[in-house]
């Protein structure tokens, strides 16, 4: 998507061990109409796949799912990074690494929001190493749901994880897909 | 709003402790129709106030912020409860105590994302106690920027936060505030 590759190219920052910031639009500060413009690039690849659940993982998952669920109309489901007193009764959960933060979570999600008639999209901001999706689909998985694919903000490409995940036949929507960082110079894939 | 009063009514689950889930519809898994219906009612409200920013807390009260920025054709930025990588240079904090969590926590903005030029519009999804809302009027206010008020989809009418608010001359707006949820049983304060 040119206009997210733009604004990554005007806004993003490349700090040491391979983060991209992208606060200033993307995931601490929000740019609206860009959000929504991907949100619909995302539900136009998924537009024939019959989704009926979009799930993410809170917190920097949440804008882009609901801005793709405005355009799929269909519900938003975010797994919980920490189980608080909201979350009750039958859970499905999953072990997560998280590339940011160096450390493992467990997200978990009521068994009541997906079932084995749903077709779930998993939407994310980032995909790196694919520890988030990974864990969103052993939660797909684990609710005997279908998969229906994963839409992406940014892939770092150069991680590796889009194109495992790619290999195993999952269908991968990322709006901008990252080679390369080295010395602070971004390199996209060629769509 | 009567549709979210209704919905409440229908969906929400009393626990003991004053705890409401609405994890059905939202802030869980989310009814998008709902939540963009709540996010028009809010702009609405608040479509004469020059409003230049949304602030919002990290994890739940993302998507209804979202929904509201579409409207208003504003940016989102939401405080963090952990500061991770991403967040670099200077930044904004304040100390909240989570109603449902039973701790204090620590909130941060980076001070790139509010400035002094800044009409900000608070939105959250819960209101009780006023907590988070208090912790982030004070970063609006580390941050010299103005307030435009509050847009809130539940307001705990029987916490006193809400009202706290409005005695200190800040406009509040509640989509639904419940004045009582004694035995299970939910009233609603008459709009």
């Amino acid at each position: 998507m040119d206009k997210l590759k733009k604004k990554i190219i005007e806004c993003g920052e490349v700090l040491s061990g391979d983060v991209l910031k992208v606060g200033s639009f993307l995931n601490q500060q929000i740019d609206t109409k860009l959000l929504f413009e991907m949100g619909k690039e995302i539900a136009d690849k998924f537009a024939a796949d019959n989704v009926t659940k979009i799930l993410t993982i809170e917190a920097s998952g949440i804008a882009l799912a609901v801005a793709t669920a405005f355009y799929l109309n269909v519900p938003v489901v975010f797994a919980k990074k920490h189980q608080s007193s909201n979350v009750t009764g039958n859970i499905y959960s999953a072990e997560v690494k998280s590339f940011t933060q160096g450390k493992t979570y467990t997200v978990v999600v009521s068994s009541d929001y997906i079932s084995c008639n749903d077709k779930v999209l998993i939407v994310d901001d980032f995909l790196a190493l694919g520890q988030a999706v990974n864990g969103m689909t052993e939660l797909v998985s684990k609710a005997h749901a279908q998969l229906a694919g994963c839409g992406i903000s940014i892939e770092k490409g150069f991680s590796g994880g889009g194109d495992c995940l790619r290999d195993k036949g999952i269908k991968v929507y990322s709006l901008a897909i990252i080679d390369s960082m080295e010395s602070g110079k971004i390199i996209f894939r060629a769509e």
